[in-house]
């Protein structure tokens, strides 16, 4: 049993954590329901995200599950709650605990505040590189998709997370697991205008 | 100004509208907020997606603004909603008058039981498509990320709505812009265990 938390707070992007979130559930459906994911805010308000979604958090910093994963996303609200220390000190607590602390894009710069990300290798959104690396006490590996260093995993931007969730799917639970996982998740992406052709 | 309709209920896939809502959402930002998405429930009552989240609807079926784009998701709730007149007719008439419509995976069985899928040539999950081909007046094409139809978008499970709205943002407002909220998403894929290797 693996129990996922992602973080959500006014702010959040979106997809930073509903792509996550979406490999942690189709993984546990393969694994008969084993795992339990929990969308977790501050309190039990509505969580208005950066786009605009509202969604409503399944707990709270106080009563959430025991964490093996925990997901911080990224998003506008990353440059109000850095300076929360109610969501500093639940993060440092976290990721103690947990197996695994992840980021997604900007949700990087919450590791750093919160401290977890000090002194590892990292990435985050590209439009925020220099200023991770102004930040002097992380090693940032811009061109990394996901970068792990020991039980931290940090994004690239928004979409990555994705990428970073089934990397994590396979690694708890094997790469043949990962690969159903993608699968059910039709996940063999084709961006598209990858060629200049007439229209 | 592009106006976008997303369709949610009870048992809707969570990435099947927020893949798509995210590219919609970065396609006016770029476009200095030009554009509206509406999240669109019969109700006002707050949405059960298939995977768990809970997402409160911004729009119901009788107060959204006039539609440009449709998008209709799937999940274990079209289903139950196949055989609802309410929502069928309300795609019906949607459909009828956006300039686009288009699904997400299963979603298409809805824009099947509505019509506007009826004649043409169709995409779906990849579980389903013997389910779609047995429907016998729609033209499968199992292999295509999203096929385009004359107004009609269909698209292959869950991830492949993000391809689908992609394509769409470029073909609405052109090929350079698709590709910045490509950029904006850091949406250059890299699934992981595509080789395997010693571990």
């Amino acid at each position: 049993m693996t129990s996922y938390g992602l973080l959500i707070f006014d702010g959040a992007d979106e997809l930073d954590f509903t792509g996550p979130w979406e490999v942690f559930a189709v993984s546990s459906i393969l694994r008969n329901g084993a795992d339990t994911s929990s969308l977790i805010a501050a309190g039990t308000d509505v969580v208005s995200c950066q786009k605009g979604m509202r969604v409503v958090p399944s707990h709270t910093l106080e009563n959430h599950p025991p964490l093996d994963v925990l997901v911080v996303p990224g998003g506008s609200g990353v440059l109000r709650e850095i300076d929360n220390p109610v969501i500093n000190d639940w993060i440092r607590k976290t990721a103690a605990s947990a197996a695994w602390t992840s980021s997604v894009s900007t949700g990087g710069f919450l590791l750093h505040s919160a401290g977890p990300m000090r002194g590892h290798r990292v990435t985050t959104h590209h439009a925020y590189i220099d200023r991770l690396k102004a930040l002097g006490d992380v090693t940032v590996i811009p061109d990394a998709r996901y970068v792990v260093d020991g039980n931290l995993i940090t994004s690239q931007g928004i979409s990555a997370g994705i990428d970073m969730a089934l990397w994590l799917v396979g690694r708890l639970h094997g790469r043949d697991h990962a690969r159903e996982v993608q699968w059910r998740l039709q996940y063999y992406p084709a961006p598209p205008y990858q060629a200049d052709e007439p229209l």
